[in-house]
Order: C-alpha cells, then sequence, then structure tokens
C-alpha cells in the first residue's frame, strides 16, 4: 500500500494568501454592496508596458509560421534573454557574472520553493522572520524543520532571525550555525532593507560558516537610496556562497506573464559539487523552459523603450508608497519600509493582533491588508499594505482607514 | 558547512536529450555542409493553429490594459481552461471528473517530475521499460530508487516491467508489488498501446495492491484505434487509484507554449489524506500558475474551430508516421509503433547497440533518432523516430535511410 510524504501533514493550516482569499470572498459574499479595496496580495495593477505588449505581439506572429516557429527552449533559457540579463543586471553594476550562471524559469515562487531540493535534508536552514512563507513551507515538504509547536508557531529545527522595530529589522547572526541562509532584501513583508556594507557582513559571515546564502532580489527595482546593493554579487566573495533570486513580477508586472530566473555561479561548490551543474540537471530534468513569447516578453524589458516605461511604472507605485505612508502617519500610527519597497509595514493598535487587525480593516474600511502574523512569529503585531493597487484606490483606501 | 543532496550524484551520466544535443551540435560543427535532419527528440515542428494564434494576440491585449489586465492566476488554473478541459476531455467521454480535480501547470514534463513529492520516500517505483526518462530521474534525485548497478544499467529499488517485442509491449503485472506505477499509454518511446481492457486489468491490480497508477496519456490525440481508451477514467474504479498527466505539446504543438495539466480525483486517498488536497498544497506553495496567454490558448485548443484545426495537425503528423513505417519495413527493418502514436519503433540491425546505430545514422544519413537505451535497458538493440518533422524532411530521411 502506497504512502504519502507525511512532511505535507504538518503543515499547519493553509498557505497564507489562500486564506486571506477565501475570508474575503466570504466577506464580499455577505456584503454585495460593499467596494473592497485589495491592498493584501502583492499582485500588480498596472497593464503590460507597451514595449513589452509589442514585443509578444511579435513573437506570437512568429508562433504562427513554420519557419520561425519554436518549439521546445533551450533548458537553461534562451541566450537572447539570458546574455540581456547579464549586461544589464550584472556587468552594467560590475558584478562578475556569466550567461552560463543564469538559469531563467517561471517565476521566482517556483526557484524559492524548489532551490532547497540541491540541499541535504539534514541542513538548517535560517530565515528572516517575518518573512515570504514559501521558504519555511517548501522546506516542511522536504522534512527538513523538524516538529512544529503551535504554541510559539515556531519549527524545531529552524533557526529564526526576528526583524522588528527593536533591531530596525536588521537580523542578527544566529547563534546557532546555518547551512542555508535565506534573505529577501528589501524585504517582503517589512519592505525595510540593509545597507550594502552590512549586506557585505552577511556575505563574509556566509563565507566564514560555510553557509549558501539563498538571496531573494524580487524587489530590488524598487530601491532608491544609494548605499543599497541591487544584486548580492556586488559584495565581495558572494560567488562562493550566494545564489540569487530574480523575478520580473514587480519591476515589470509580470505576476500573470510569469518569468524569473536564478543565479548560480559556477564558483558555488560543496567540496568538488557545483551547485550550477546540479541546478542544471534539475532544470533538464523537472522543467522545459520558459514560453517563448513570454522569454521575448523579458527581453523588451531591458530594451531601452521598456527600461523607461518601467521606470514610470515603478515610480508609480512608489507614489502610491508615499500616499500610504504619510497617511497612515497622519493617522497616528507607527509606519516602516515604503523607501526601497513596495510594502508598508505598519504597528497594529494596541491590544490587537495582525488577524485582528485584518477582520477590523476588512469590516470597517473594506480594505484588505496581510496579517503580519503569516509571515512568521514575530510579525505578529504588525500588518502589511501593498503600494501594488491602483493610484485611486490607494489615495480611496488611505481616506477610509484614516477615518475609522 | 551545508551538504548537497547526494542523490544527484547518482545519476548516471546527463539527461538523455541533453546528450543527444551535444553530439549533434559536435557533427554539425565539424560537417557544416551536410543538412541533419532531426526525428529524434519529440518537438513538433508545425506552427500554432490560427485560432489559437487568435486567442494568444487577444489576452496579450487584455493585458495591455488595466481593465483587462490579468496578475496572479487562480493557483490550480482559471475556470475558463479547467471547464473546457472536464468538459471536452472527459465529459465527453463518459468520465467523472470535475474541474476541481484539474490542476493546470506548465506541462507534463513539470507534473511528471514533480508528482512523486506527494509520496513516502520508500515507496517502491514500477516502471515500464524503456520509457520516458524523467520518472526514473526524479524519483533517483528524492532518494526513492536505491543503488544504480552500472553493469545491468538498473536501479536496486526499482521494478522494471520490460515492454518488448517478446510480450508485444504489453507489461507483465511484476512480482514485487509496486506502490507507484508509472504507465504512458500510447507510450514514449515505443509508440505501442495496450487495449481498454488491459488498461482495467492495471486499474483492478492496482486497486488491490494499493498502488497509484501515475498514467502519462500525453500523447492520447494519436489513439486511432477504437478500443483504447483515451483517459483512463474510462476504467472503473480509477477514481481511486489513478493520477492522470496530459499535455499540450503534441495535440496542438505547445512544445514552446507550455502547457498541461494533472487530475488528482478527490476519491485517492492513503487513509483520509486526500492527494488532491496534497497536489493544491503544491500548487499554492512552490507554483505560480501558467501565464494567462497560455490558459487562453489552452481554452482555444477546444473551440470548434481550435478542435477542426488540430484534427489536421494531428493527420499530418501520422501521415509522416505511415511513411517511415512503410519506407524502414521497406528498406527490411522490424518496426512497431504508429497507428496510435507519433513514434516509431525499430530494432537495430543486427550486432549493433542503439548508440552504434544513433552514429551509423548521423553519420551516414545525416538523420537524428533517439537510442532506445536512453530509455532503459530493455531499450538496448532498439531506436525511436518521431513523426513529429515536416511531411518533406521525413520523406528525405526515409530515403536516406533507405539508401544506407
Amino acid at each position: 500500500m502506497f504512502q504519502v510524504n507525511d512532511n505535507y501533514q504538518k503543515l499547519p493550516g493553509s498557505y497564507l494568501f489562500s486564506t486571506i482569499g477565501k475570508k474575503v470572498s466570504a466577506f464580499s459574499a455577505a456584503n454585495p454592496d460593499k467596494k473592497v479595496i485589495r491592498l493584501g496580495i502583492g499582485d500588480v495593477t498596472q497593464p503590460i508596458a507597451p514595449a513589452i505588449i509589442a514585443a509578444m505581439h511579435k513573437a506570437v506572429d512568429e508562433m504562427s509560421k513554420a519557419e520561425t516557429f519554436h518549439g521546445y527552449a533551450p533548458d537553461l533559457g534562451y541566450d537572447f534573454l539570458r546574455n540581456a540579463i547579464v549586461e544589464h543586471d550584472y556587468r552594467a553594476r560590475g558584478c562578475d557574472i556569466s550567461a552560463d550562471e543564469i538559469f531563467v524559469s517561471d517565476g521566482a515562487k517556483s526557484d524559492s520553493g524548489n532551490i532547497q531540493e540541491l540541499f541535504d535534508v539534514h541542513n538548517r536552514i535560517a530565515v528572516c522572520d517575518p518573512v515570504y512563507p514559501v521558504y519555511v513551507d517548501s522546506n516542511v515538504m522536504a522534512g527538513r524543520t523538524g516538529t512544529y509547536d503551535a504554541a510559539t508557531e515556531r519549527w524545531s529545527d529552524v533557526i529564526y532571525m526576528p526583524c522588528t522595530m527593536e533591531n530596525d529589522f536588521v537580523p542578527d547572526f544566529p547563534k546557532e550555525t546555518p547551512d542555508m541562509i535565506y534573505l529577501c532584501l528589501p524585504n517582503n513583508p517589512t519592505g525595510t532593507t540593509i545597507t550594502k556594507a552590512q549586506l557585505q557582513e552577511w556575505v563574509d559571515y556566509a563565507n566564514k560558516a560555510g553557509a549558501v546564502i539563498i538571496y531573494d532580489a524580487a524587489y530590488e527595482a524598487y530601491i532608491s537610496e544609494p548605499d543599497v546593493a541591487h544584486s548580492i554579487y556586488e559584495c565581495e566573495g558572494a560567488r562562493t556562497c550566494a545564489i540569487e533570486l530574480k523575478s520580473f513580477s514587480k519591476n515589470a508586472g509580470f505576476t500573470g506573464v510569469r518569468l524569473g530566473y536564478a543565479v548560480v555561479p559556477k564558483d558555488l561548490k560543496c567540496g568538488e559539487v557545483s551547485l550550477n551543474a546540479m541546478w542544471a540537471r534539475r532544470h533538464g530534468t523537472k522543467f522545459n523552459g520558459a514560453p517563448y513569447i513570454v522569454q521575448r516578453a523579458g527581453e523588451a524589458v531591458y530594451s531601452a523603450e521598456g527600461k523607461a516605461q518601467l521606470k514610470e511604472q515603478v515610480a508609480y507605485y512608489m507614489k502610491n508608497a508615499s500616499v500610504i505612508k504619510a497617511g497612515l502617519k497622519e493617522a497616528g500610527y507607527t509606519v516602516f519600509g515604503g523607501v526601497n519597497a513596495p510594502y508598508i509595514w505598519l504597528k497594529t493598535p494596541a491590544g490587537m493582533t495582525s488577524w485582528e487587525f485584518f477582520d477590523h480593516l476588512l469590516e470597517h474600511a473594506n480594505v484588505v491588508g496581510t496579517p503580519g502574523s503569516g509571515f512568521g512569529p514575530s510579525g505578529e503585531g504588525y500588518f502589511r499594505l501593498t503600494a501594488f493597487g491602483s493610484y485611486e484606490n490607494t489615495v480611496a483606501a488611505i481616506e477610509r482607514i484614516k477615518a475609522l
């Protein structure tokens, strides 16, 4: 008789955003007259930029003729895209990364979930707390996290690095030595980040400890301060200790287009074993490339026209961030983030848990945010609002919150 | 110090089609004047059908306007696609499958590789031999296959079910009881299949043994004989023992578009644990949906226009299959398949291994096929040619082989 992977049964409750979706659906069904504004999930609202739309139409046309039809893509991505990534995201910033270290994927969520497969099941993971839930959940499914304690909401074998207002959201080096360190910077959900000098300390720490940093840079395009690194490979020594995950969802609005990439440097090794070769093998075995049309869309992100249009799009969302931050401050909230990231992180009013504030906001302001506790135990007492709504909705939502 | 997943190091050599790709590149580089015809990898050559191209252009346009823009897709796929699948692929054939048992993905290769995650690492797998390499390789990566014996090219913990001319390519029930049974029917690579009555015996066997059948029906559209099942759910009792994987790559030419789906019935359980719920959790955690544009393309596959155009496309490839089969017979080869599948499986000439015949064909006929031994030890002495080339190339390739 077959048996299931019991690790799945250890997962408490359902995936955060599924739970929120269900709560919002139930509220809307019960209150059909109320116009709910969603500043919860990190989904974008602006349409795909014209340069990218043109590239997709062109690629669709190519698929309609035998002479220009494209079947299976190269396992690791088309050269036109990998070369554009290297040139614009790495060489332009002085980072030493080559095209055969870039692995094109269907998005950073898949990469975030799958990357742990390369590591031994007994490796210890360290995560910022709070953080994007996929890192821990995918390691739970793999059996790497020990047992769950419902009282503390912590896994016995996960090293938590609290990021709260008490430490300015900068994680301390953990007391126990981790093997895999997940860093999401600028951070989802707090919207905060660390300086390049602080990131260099993490790279030095990882190299010394023999740990791998899994660096999720999905929000890189929102960095506005000059002393913040856009890539971990701006730090010396990162080639021997870091994997970088990138998304096109936030810089180009590809949440429904699906494209991302992972950087696995050839210098990243465990003894003689190359993680670059392992990831190539995984891609070749369990994945069949991102769609041709989507890879052409990705290429257009790096065109002169595309870059100019996306700069405007990022500015649009960051204007929303300012509106949210200023409005909440005016209403007396303690707020963080919103400078190098499209997320605003706020302290819930005294005595309210994150989920209580979620219900309060949904019921009385008809605004959907994300409870901080959904991102980890140290997120309790915090709440996330995103700048990805339309400007009009964002202004309206903040007016409603101010009127509470 | 971090450690890698040692199971990856157990994999012998590289993924079959990567090896072929490298051999062909090397030959072409050394012989730039020779025109190589590829009947090796199962990639299609006909362009995407007009009805699907129109649907993709429309969807791209929708992505260009805020009012019709689509961000994150529902985790398990859009209802418009899941409903079309249920109606055309299941209800029309009298199969009792509902939309919430359909999980839309980026392709059957991903699903084939990922589905094993739901099972305990100690479960025993059974595979037809020869077969699509992903089933075994993905289980190797998970540590489910024991040790590899290079001499016999077999894994200690894999149950092999030889499918050769001696048993008419119909697998016997294994002596040891498996927990997970991979069946790919019509079969890749042999191009052969079994009758619905024979498939019913497998369903009965699995239900009795407490095993799950992972049924890869990627080539279903090529079935021409009336007594062959198009879905395993045509068999009684399949809802309690079978997962079905479907691809849009072969019936609609989506190898570069990327779309597939898995069917996980709610009646498939291990004790109280629902595999449908587990797969939903995996999708929600490690995947973010297929692109909106691609899901609209999938919907168009089921439109009246799309169906008519794709029927012609399948007929085009099956005409190639007839050309290959007739030509090879004329040249004295022993050939199989090509009736319910776009693959022709031939016995290599006496005394030649599969790879020797590969080199022979590449060098002297400049034709690329796939060595049977790459699909499993019982594939030794066989060779696969695909009907997915253009008609002109197929005719030319067969003329060259006949002239050898």
